[in-house]
């Protein structure tokens, strides 16, 4: 690392860390279409001021555009950047210690929506890309920058937004959100994301909530959803729906070896969320691999009937269930709800509808790819210690689309640490994290134009 | 029916349905704590406006307290009347056409929370009592009045009250809340309750909600509450606790005759909530014999995770489920409350936790007993048509304190009508029954005065 580029980095640390607030004081709630917009415009904003040519593009659905930036450097070798500006929805609201919309700073942590994901990691790249271009007086490689709106909601229109934009996105090399440290400190290179499918089951039967003692013969939606979930998935954690497991390409070796050398920090995982078990009573390098190469059907949310304070007898007239599916290679959201419909169908819930909210292919790129060797030598120059190299993301991202339609290697590296709490109460960054992300961002542009 | 009564009934119906608003807009949501104490007051008012010596009556817990009044009469011959001047909770408030606490007079029909359960009844008896008392010059009967304010939540602490008050309270005969005409518009005499179990599983895992992508993991309560739930009742509707159904008395053939001369209203029934099929498909004696004698497992309510609009992927902390179990004598629902913790304890669901919210024994009057007679006859006068007698109503209250420790035979007649909605949206009574309601009751304190 070149004692300027650090610097830099440290002498404006307090003016990147307010940009960040100043960020994240802007809800961007793109489930509810909260303030999305305002946020697109405020990075525009901030990366005009970086020197970028930079733009709202727009999506299929105009409340989500798209930005794509350009800041052209010494040589024609290029970098993309994948950020979005959309976070998700902050409740449950009273399970913060600090409201969710104003950036906090405790004891080395900064607190608050989109703090880790992903409104952390522009300011990082930011104040990385200034590092360099103000310490060299030019950036030595041309980076482009790529960020959507709506990622929280399953990148919506994100497929045809590459296709139509390719020409001005495509690059030779690709840097994704996430990444960052593991328990250890040890830095992560992580190669893909897991694909999604979003849906929401509902069953009706009376046009109205009724008194409960109609129960002996009015059928009880919230009963029938139980029974169809249950058809799904039973205590064993298989997931019954046929044709599920069918397309997951077996693990390849060079990915079993890298899971094998992530050190078990399950204890760690668990005890952070306060979860006493795993499932299946998974540890050390099976839990690991669940992690990373297991796809899942997960309850996000089932609401039906009264669930205020008290007793209220009430038989309701409506049952909804949210599942997400996260999927592995080679999995596709479109067949597997189409398994789920004949599965519902063939075990007579018939009556339970489904809506498809969100869904996204999964996506790798091969550990073998020279970029990843790249990434991971920049980090272990930063970070003074060994990098993990992980084949996958446990999360998921509209990775898909850049590796096929543009045919570009992607990585993940950043400021995290996963203790973040994204997606939940409390979501925070701890500084020192931040710091070493910007570092290793600036450190990798220089490597590329080396 | 003497002509006097039936004249001051009709003159005074305008000032009679103002009573019944103006106690109508007064919210007295028990499950909420919202209003009770202002309500009792009220009625208290109203009672002695009619010349009852009424008071506010403690009981165990001082947010509701019960009601007992008497008004004199030439006999010492007495006859109580139960209700209950709290409401269940208006929500979804989106579904009243009209707000729940303004009502509303729309073709013939009132409109508002409890203006069907409990106060349109409440306004309907002090009617009756005034046009006999003012017809007659005094009452030919002693009327004892008993209210409470906590019907809604399972009568908490009301066995103990009946108790406590016993000499103010105890009467020759007594008449409950419900009761009115069917779908044919033949008064109904019904005879008894169901008893009730209410409670509320909770499964938790994490301390917060955590990002879906741990679901390889991290356990789902959601779906352990949907495992441990699909253990108590299947798609056969068959309740699956153990010992469940062992202390149910089988139906007397008196009680099987009554069933049988009731019309087939199924189709009305369900046309009007909206529902296609019955459960079973029941139809006919089946359909009636399940609301009336059939005990159930409902559920309530069930909440989890994100419910809000969109996608969200988030695994849980926590789920639960509010379920009401409604009784038929002789079951017990202590015994009931243990058995099932101990069918989820034996079915590995040791982390589902039970709070039993409220409880109550059935109980049913005999269809022998003289008073069922006299209600009959004076109903049959009042509305021209033949009464049914129904061996139980579908619904529950403390009816059993007042059956068991003080010995009175109880009969439901009043102002209902099967669309009623009570407990749900746009709760309406007709005015037309409302007013044949009024009658009766003047009709049966004449006719007990005899």
């Amino acid at each position: 690392m070149q004692q300027p580029i650090t610097d830099h980095v440290d002498s404006h640390l307090e003016e990147t860390i307010e940009g960040l607030k100043r960020l994240t004081r802007q809800p961007s709630i793109s489930a509810q279409r909260l303030g999305v917009l305002e946020c697109g415009e405020m990075v525009v904003g901030m990366l005009r001021d970086a020197g970028f040519d930079a733009d709202l593009v727009p999506t299929a659905d105009p409340g989500y555009p798209g930005i794509i930036a350009e800041l052209k450097g010494a040589s024609d070798r290029s970098l993309l950047f994948y950020n979005h500006y959309d976070v998700q929805p902050p409740d449950p609201l009273d399970e913060w210690e600090t409201p969710p919309f104003e950036p906090t700073e405790r004891d080395g942590y900064l607190y608050g929506r989109g703090i880790s994901d992903d409104k952390g990691p522009i300011a990082a790249r930011l104040a990385a890309i200034k590092a360099v271009r103000d310490t060299m007086g030019e950036l030595p490689i041309t980076i482009r920058w790529c960020l959507e709106g709506a990622e929280e909601i399953g990148s919506p229109g994100f497929h045809e937004f590459v296709e139509q934009n390719a020409e001005r996105i495509k690059s030779d090399v690709c840097i994704w959100e996430g990444g960052g440290v593991n328990w250890d400190g040890r830095p992560m290179v992580m190669l893909g994301v897991k694909g999604l499918l979003y849906v929401e089951l509902e069953c009706r039967s009376a046009k109205t909530d009724s008194h409960s003692s109609y129960a002996p013969v009015v059928p009880n939606p919230a009963w029938r959803l139980i029974w169809a979930l249950n058809t799904l998935k039973d205590e064993s954690e298989r997931i019954a729906i046929p044709g599920f497991y069918d397309r997951i390409r077996p693990a390849l070796e060079n990915e079993t070896k890298a899971i094998a050398a992530l050190p078990d920090t399950s204890r760690e995982f668990l005890h952070d969320l306060g979860v006493e078990m795993a499932v299946g009573e998974a540890s050390g390098y099976e839990f690991r691999r669940r992690l990373i190469m297991e796809p899942t059907a997960n309850i996000a949310g089932f609401g039906a009937g009264y669930t205020g304070q008290g007793a209220k007898t009430i038989l309701p007239a409506v049952a909804r269930a949210k599942l997400d599916f996260r999927l592995v290679p080679n999995q596709d959201p479109q067949e597997i709800l189409q398994n789920l419909r004949e599965h519902l169908d063939r075990n007579g819930f018939s009556d339970v509808t489904i809506s498809s909210l969100t869904s996204e292919h999964p996506a790798r790129t091969s550990i073998e790819d020279p970029f990843v060797r790249q990434v991971a030598d920049s980090a272990r120059r930063v970070y003074e210690s060994e990098p993990y190299i992980v084949p996958s993301m446990t999360g998921t991202g509209p990775q898909h689309p850049v590796q096929h339609i543009l045919g570009v290697p992607v990585a993940s590296c950043g400021i995290d640490y996963p203790g973040n709490r994204i997606h939940a109460p409390n979501e925070n960054i701890r500084l020192d994290y931040f710091r070493l992300g910007v570092l290793h961002t600036a450190e990798l542009i220089t490597e590329l134009g080396a």
